[in-house]
């Protein structure tokens, strides 16, 4: 079977913030295989994983593989009520993630869900009321900027000042289509959202990351099948220009097109312009090299040519902030605001691409 | 002195389509470095330098050092009266290189100028009755893809269907601005045309060649001044989407931020996504590596992931062509329509930038 992305769950070296049975949580909903990867970064950083539940018992049968740790629950409710689990990870169906959010914030629990962590302006507003009103977390998780240490090192190399001011922030984000592996709802528009907000989520949230934008507005976008008319409701390339609040730019492609001979899933790159610098991110290969690994930054600035192999050195520090960011009340691994604004600009991306077919 | 692109000359292997004295040409214009490789490149596929012109003697001096087979002309008239000469390379204010251009063609000459090879729709107008009523050529110097022999080789995969349909092109064309050795007209609007018109040809340009569109519409292009208050009148950044007639895309970005750090000029780039595999040519450096070399091409595709260092390797065939062209009155080097479009969008692109400013 090809890398398809949908089963990428980097590992590092374990970093745990809390000590076993500190913090504890559970995980609803496998529909997507970032579940895997949302699990294990929380593992890592020392949570506890004691429930799974998920309608599909093989689902949950193939999840106690990878955590033996964890036990089957009887039900959602049975988890959703358990006193014990302080955060519940889940991967639903696209459409299904902020009902679901709602549920778990209304239990009186933080919430962690793959992105997109929602579908539509309307669910964005259901999801922005339950975090007002129940003082948990809706958090996201963006795998492509906090599950990368490539990505991550770039954030620390622009906070060192590498690059002076960014301007602009370019992303590609191929992926490996594979679909005889990919489940029915992965190809109904309304369940997956369109490619810009579950795909373009990625981008847009990198985006608003590294240039330190808190708002920023779709100059255009587009959506296409290009070549998969057996998938009508497929969006097999899609593509946005935005204009950050702070005048920095972003333009950003996501597509379904990584041919079979790559060795990975996708040459996902980022590309990050600034006013003293630029750095470019092979995130996951270095293409038609030897090199079998990902995580290469490379930094150009005044003082030269510069390339770093960053994988198992940087690790993944999100994950350890998210624990005592529950914890504490604190909002040190991603604030709320961001995590919504990423959600609701891919979802104005896909909107405005729509509106314009 | 840091290299800028305004030097950039590149040379290959002769490889003459004509004899000596069959086809003769001559240089007016030299005011944008350019002109070096247009004479350069045409000196190689067989031409022969007859005149040089430029009010400047200080320009014709440095250029009889590089080319000295030419004679100094006495004035413009002296050149455009020439009965040998059947074409005028020149490279003029780039304001300037239509009103030159019309003249030439009424001199009953080809000719040959660099890009941008005008800056306004008034102008294209003029440019396409002069063309109509002398049955001249008006063709242009669109050096990042003519001569670039990573860039040939990329239209010859393309043409060998090695990534099946081309649904996009993506160009990067970052610039060292060096701003000491640059002339007064670079940093006035008027006279330089404006970023996405100046260098944002070479990618409108590629856009056009690598998909085989005939024309394409503006989806939204910007400009900015993000760093240089001390020329107001700059764009040190510009970029656009378009959407082209057979439904492919492009975005590109143009900027003059390339770091002092960096071994050459700029890193420009340009990524094609096919239905089939993609191409990214690093055109001029493959950089924080040990190679010196530009024109690396990398195809990945159903094959797997290949590498393709080809300076030296392809050549520059664009200006054989263009000899014959002239000679024989056919239009395989490239087309006027084409010429023609990619001037036009990048002005139309540089329009819509400034009046969404």
């Amino acid at each position: 079977m090809k890398q398809d992305g949908m089963t990428y769950a980097p590992k590092t070296k374990p970093n745990p913030v809390v000590k076993p049975g500190e913090f504890v949580f559970s995980a609803l909903a496998l529909d997507h295989g970032h579940i895997y990867g949302m699990c294990n970064g929380l593992v890592e950083a020392g949570a506890t994983l004691k429930y799974v539940y998920d309608p599909d018992p093989e689902k949950v049968k193939q999840f106690l593989t990878t955590f033996p740790q964890a036990t089957a629950a009887a039900s959602k409710e049975e988890v959703l009520r358990d006193a014990d689990t302080q955060l519940i990870a889940a991967a639903a169906v696209t459409n299904l993630r902020c009902p679901l959010g709602i549920e778990v914030l209304h239990a009186g629990k933080d919430y962690f869900t793959d992105k997109a962590p929602l579908t539509t302006l309307e669910q964005l507003a259901q999801a922005k009321d339950a975090v007002k009103h129940t003082g948990k977390k809706y958090m996201v998780y963006y795998s492509e900027r906090i599950h990368n240490e490539g990505a991550v090192f770039a954030g620390e190399l622009i906070a060192q000042n590498a690059v002076g001011r960014v301007l602009q922030v370019i992303g590609l984000g191929p992926h490996r289509l594979n679909a005889k592996n990919r489940p029915d709802w992965f190809f109904v528009k309304e369940q997956y959202g369109g490619i810009l907000c579950d795909i373009g989520s990625h981008q847009i949230e990198q985006f608003l990351y590294y240039t330190g934008a808190k708002d920023a507005q779709v100059l255009a976008s587009q959506v296409k099948n290009y070549a998969h008319p057996q998938y009508p409701e497929l969006e097999d390339f899609g593509d946005a220009m935005l204009l950050a609040d702070n005048g920095s730019t972003n333009y950003f492609r996501v597509d379904w097109f990584t041919p079979d001979g790559l060795r990975t899933w996708g040459d996902g790159r980022t590309m990050i312009l600034g006013t003293e610098g630029y750095i470019e991110i092979r995130k996951y290969i270095d293409v038609a090299t030897d090199s079998t690994q990902g995580d290469l930054v490379i930094l150009v600035n005044k003082a030269g040519e510069q390339r770093f192999v960053v994988s198992g050195q940087v690790g993944f520090p999100f994950f350890g902030a998210l624990i005592l960011d529950c914890v504490h009340r604190t909002e040190y691994a991603m604030t709320q605001e961001h995590a919504f604004k990423a959600a609701e600009l891919c979802v104005r991306a896909q909107m405005q691409a729509q509106a314009g077919k």
